[in-house]
């Protein structure tokens, strides 16, 4: 499959794979490069000494490194930590990109910058991505409230104003071949899949809590700040995460005061939980997509899959085209 | 531009009109069908007068009624006024249809069941609805919390598996002719279409309110249960409505107890901006698309318009698709 994307990062297939923090090691990132995708370690909060880890694991495959950015502000020698590796793209999301940019650029690294608005996609573009990524809130993991649907094709008018040099990528429910074709008609030169790699043999989370997930439909995830508040994270407000509800996700949220109060004691019930892979407390960061999703796959047969029903839906529209 | 549903309906175009409360009525709708769509009166809360009115205005023309079920639930016989329409479909969404389907399929009438949830959607199957619209919270007006982009193949799939005679329109976001080839590509046959018609010539607008809308992006949108609480509706918790922000709204939003309290003064402060078309206070239930439309249109150029750049994307598709 040739776009736009597929050519200026010499990849065979138009989708990165997401940098979900924990999630996404080198193993999962380097099986996503090695079948003609982009694979993304998941730097996620900065433990620099994991990500020297996780590039040492995807030794001799070409792959990138996503930072949280509000998290890399408070520690930005992380990204001279990621630079060295001689990354195939950073992926910033989350914050202002603004102070690390330069660097990225100057060592000749590509910079790919997930949004969430428009208004975030006027700065990403000011700040000189060569990639942006519009995130819907259909997406797993942290996020805002705006849907993909119509995000991508609202940046994809202001790329096409501003800089129609700059690559545009859809993130947020695409997990098959008709979410990446439609991706693709939406204006949108790739995809970013996270949700459906979580799902993939080489990623890192427990089988228990992803078996739950995999018999879930998508009306089972939702947005909260439960996940963070238990863990003692400081995100932003603006942003939220979806994950897979159960009955801890449902008991706290939209009472996360309540819960900051019990902190310490649900912190560690939830920490037994995630390394005991306990799904009624741990959950993981699912999309909606996760509806689609019935089986782990090697990162490799999802890449195959992902092109193949892309195309076949592609080739279709040919039919839906004549008058 | 044929699809399944083009077919069924005996359309040209693959859209159906979303029935706007207060916004579409008889000439919008006459207007959508007589230009190959679907179009449909806005019968909303069910003023039965107001609905006989309408359909007069549109006679000669082909059109349907939309209703929200929850409060035909209270007042069941305003479906049987619009069946003497002999309506060209009835568009239910907002509760429970079990009740009036009966009615209505004796009556040989085509049953829509617009849909928000996956759960919502094997009701719609049960009750034998002919045309399923999965409708994401990228949608304006009523609604919940699902993204469009990964409810529409969940819904596909489900079709797929118990009853693949069911069509499916995909609604949320969707406002040119990208989002409906997209729609196209997730396993949709048609697409509902709504913050686009509110964009025309055709509907029931203040132009003051609207040329707020034109002039505003998807960020500048929210999904608030203000402007029902100030109407006084008394609409089921799950659902809120996407409007365009403004200071009323900024003002109210999260604090809807307190305008509960000040309802009586509140309320006819926004009925007053509503009949003076003052963009602070009262405003329009738009969906994030609102910031891909920067002018108004007829309804016939919104189609020719649709269908033509849908076609263009489809045809383009095919240059993604070769290996």
């Amino acid at each position: 499959m040739k776009t736009r994307m597929t050519e200026a990062l010499g990849i065979t297939r138009p989708v990165i794979q997401a940098p979900m923090a924990f999630a996404a090691g080198g193993t999962l990132a380097s099986a996503v490069s090695s079948a003609g995708g982009m694979g993304m370690i998941g730097g996620g909060y900065g433990d620099a000494d994991w990500i020297d880890q996780q590039f040492g694991i995807a030794a001799g495959a070409r792959v990138g490194c996503g930072l949280i950015t509000w998290k890399l502000a408070e520690q930005p020698h992380v990204l001279d930590q990621v630079l060295v590796h001689d990354p195939a793209a950073v992926f910033l999301s989350f914050g202002d990109p603004a102070p690390f940019a330069p660097a990225i650029r100057d060592a000749g690294v590509p910079l790919i910058c997930q949004v969430q608005t428009l208004r975030d996609a006027w700065r990403a573009l000011d700040c000189g991505a060569d990639i942006i990524v519009a995130q819907g809130a259909d997406a797993g993991g942290h996020g805002e409230a705006r849907g993909t649907f119509a995000l991508v094709p609202e940046i994809a008018d202001e790329i096409a104003r501003q800089n129609s040099k700059v690559l545009l990528c859809a993130a947020g429910g695409i997990t098959d071949g008709r979410g990446l074709a439609a991706a693709l008609m939406l204006g949108a030169d790739g995809a970013v899949i996270g949700t459906r790699f979580l799902a993939s043999h080489e990623a890192l989370v427990h089988p228990r809590i992803l078996d739950r997930a995999l018999a879930a439909t998508g009306d089972d995830t939702l947005r909260t700040r439960v996940v963070d508040v238990v863990r003692g994270y400081d995100w932003p407000s603006r942003y939220n995460g979806r994950v897979l509800s159960n009955p801890f996700i449902q008991k706290w949220h939209q009472s996360e005061a309540a819960l900051q109060r019990d902190a310490k004691s649900e912190a560690a019930k939830w920490a037994a939980a995630q390394n005991a892979g306990d799904p009624d407390v741990a959950t993981a960061f699912v999309g909606e997509g996760i509806g689609l999703i019935n089986a782990v796959q090697s990162a490799s047969d999802i890449l195959a899959n992902l092109a193949g029903e892309a195309q076949e839906c592609l080739a279709r529209a040919v039919s839906h085209s004549e008058r």
